[in-house]
């Protein structure tokens, strides 16, 4: 662990059930909101549902967010919106929506600004009031100063970050979790895992990133065979998301690392959803970490994470979408240096942590 | 733990052995600066040693802060510097210094406000940038939005707080503690020990506040016995500072408990320093919230902090400002409700936690 690091997240975190009730009194009702989300949630919400469940007067829905969300979507909303007089952006939704709403909501406060302009450097440059309120346990976006844009054309990931991306505020309310079907509810839980995970074999690990990423695994640990157990168990899907929340705040500060690194190109090349495609890889990870570090107190805790992800079958998942072949060709794209570069251990090769009897 | 909460903590952190060389660069050198600090501070800097120890240029100096800041003396120094072009203050010292700085930091901005005004509510005024930097290991004031300031005369303490007090920076030196004495040590360490445990039995305890706690009860755990037998080790100094960060940022969103309602008397009748009149009576409170939390996860953390508690003749340290019939005298002070509230635990009284043979 780095002697010298820092710590800066400036979120405002609402969290509890029924908060999301609450958002009116946090936006406030006196001027125009834009409301960022998907067609499922209108729809899922009903007609006129989404003002009942937000409580917001005056508003503007874009609901065309789309899984993996690319440059031409992000442009198509800012060009919808952008001669209204929109004075915060409301995200509802999974990574993919809180993502797009960061990314508006930098773009709508800077008009005259190139959101390829922005892909490079957004550090000097002001947001509008962005509320994110998730509805998925996973991501953690609600409180990180990233959004990751996909330039679906040439297969290429973009990463818009800097302080000004991160949201004003945070509203978690489990109860918005509680129906989410079981396989994105597994495949979110692996997201955070991973982050919590990737925050702490990070080169930029603090004691701070560390108290949140094992409190988040502990939570996750707890919580994961809970919600299989009992889909609809509003305990469990709280702790759920205090350990997205937490996985959030901890790579908030330290980014990802190679797991996310190998993840990428799956993602881009063949639609691996990007939990499964980011925590495949982890087991094999944690056995190459804990024989190198072999005294860090929290080896035990990886440990025990490890059995968990090795009872879920990954790999089988992971076959629906690939196979070996397919694994093998794309490994040369794996170890991306800006974010691989993060991970501790440096003595490995990349075919030891992907090779699987797919 | 309450199941809704909420988390807020903007103070930019930067933590490392050296870091206050880059004070410059974090403050800028093209305005005027306050420096508020000791007059032993200044002494021990030597003739120009506080230019050469922070880089800074344009500033001025308040070095008259006292221990437990009174309202006078704050009055002081906002006379004094209230006609200048002060654009931000940077505290260098403890926890009065740093109080003092938040307090002066608020006043200059608001040059109109009555101070027993802002008292009462400061929520709705804004504050000069403030750049905090501890000498000692146990506040956390760089990084909570509280400042405690005294009413000397009617022995009262009042407690300025508020999003607009919280520093914009925290830079942590361990360097700057390396020769510390042993006594302001302990009692500065102890003060930490406090905070961490009195926001994890804290009707305001979140998942977050208690990652917070339990790393800083962790570190203090290891760092106090190794900095007892080696005070020059810079190792210890720098876990110690950790420890005290963690726990000011776990008291920043929970606030205190019970052992500091009992300290406020003791120090405003007897003098007694704060880190050991809120720390004496921690291993009853531990024994008291054992017996009545079996089940809590923390529990067997709490043991450990209590051993170490035990090994430190607390009691015989008290003995020297204080005897059992000054506390018996003082005990219907030691309720209030405003910080004994926070208190989980409720089948109490205040003499089992207090009673020794003095």
């Amino acid at each position: 662990m780095s002697t010298s690091w820092g710590f800066y997240n400036p979120v405002q975190i609402h969290f509890g059930l029924g908060k999301v009730k609450k958002l009116p009194s946090f936006v406030g009702n006196d001027s125009s909101k834009l409301i960022v989300t998907t067609s499922g949630h209108v729809s899922r919400a009903g007609v006129g549902g989404l003002e009942e469940q937000l409580g917001l007067k005056d508003y503007f829905v874009f609901d065309k967010v789309v899984p993996n969300p690319d440059i031409e979507s992000i442009l198509r909303c800012v060009d919808e919106f952008s001669d209204e007089k929109i004075s915060s952006v409301v995200s509802i939704g999974g990574g993919s929506v809180i993502d797009t709403g960061k990314t508006v909501a930098l773009m709508l406060a800077n008009k005259n600004a190139e959101l390829r302009d922005l892909l490079v450097d957004a550090s000097h440059v002001k947001s509008l009031p962005h509320f994110a309120i998730p509805t998925t346990s996973g991501t953690g976006a609600e409180v990180t100063p990233f959004a990751t844009i996909w330039d679906q054309k040439n297969k290429k990931k973009h990463s818009l970050s800097g302080v000004s991306v991160y949201p004003a505020m945070a509203v978690l309310d489990p109860k918005l979790t509680q129906f989410l079907p079981e396989k994105e509810t597994v495949i979110t839980a692996l997201d955070t895992i991973s982050h919590a995970l990737e925050s702490l074999w990070n080169i930029g690990r603090t004691p701070i990133t560390e108290s949140f990423a094992c409190k988040s695994l502990r939570s996750s640990l707890s919580a994961l065979p809970e919600v299989l157990r009992e889909p609809g168990c509003i305990k469990s899907r709280t702790k759920l998301m205090e350990a997205s929340l937490l996985a959030g705040m901890a790579i908030s500060q330290t980014k990802t690392a190679m797991a996310h690194s190998i993840s990428y190109p799956l993602t881009s090349y063949f639609g691996v959803p990007h939990g499964l495609a980011c925590s495949f890889s982890l087991s094999r990870i944690i056995t190459l970490y804990a024989t190198q570090n072999k005294s860090d107190h929290v080896v035990p805790l990886m440990i025990d994470v490890q059995s968990l992800l090795d009872s879920l079958g990954l790999q089988t998942m992971l076959g629906r979408y690939v196979n070996q072949r397919d694994l093998d060709e794309l490994k040369c794209k794996m170890f991306n240096p800006s974010r691989a570069g993060n991970f501790t251990v440096k003595d490995f090769e990349i075919k030891d942590l992907v090779d699987f009897e797919l």
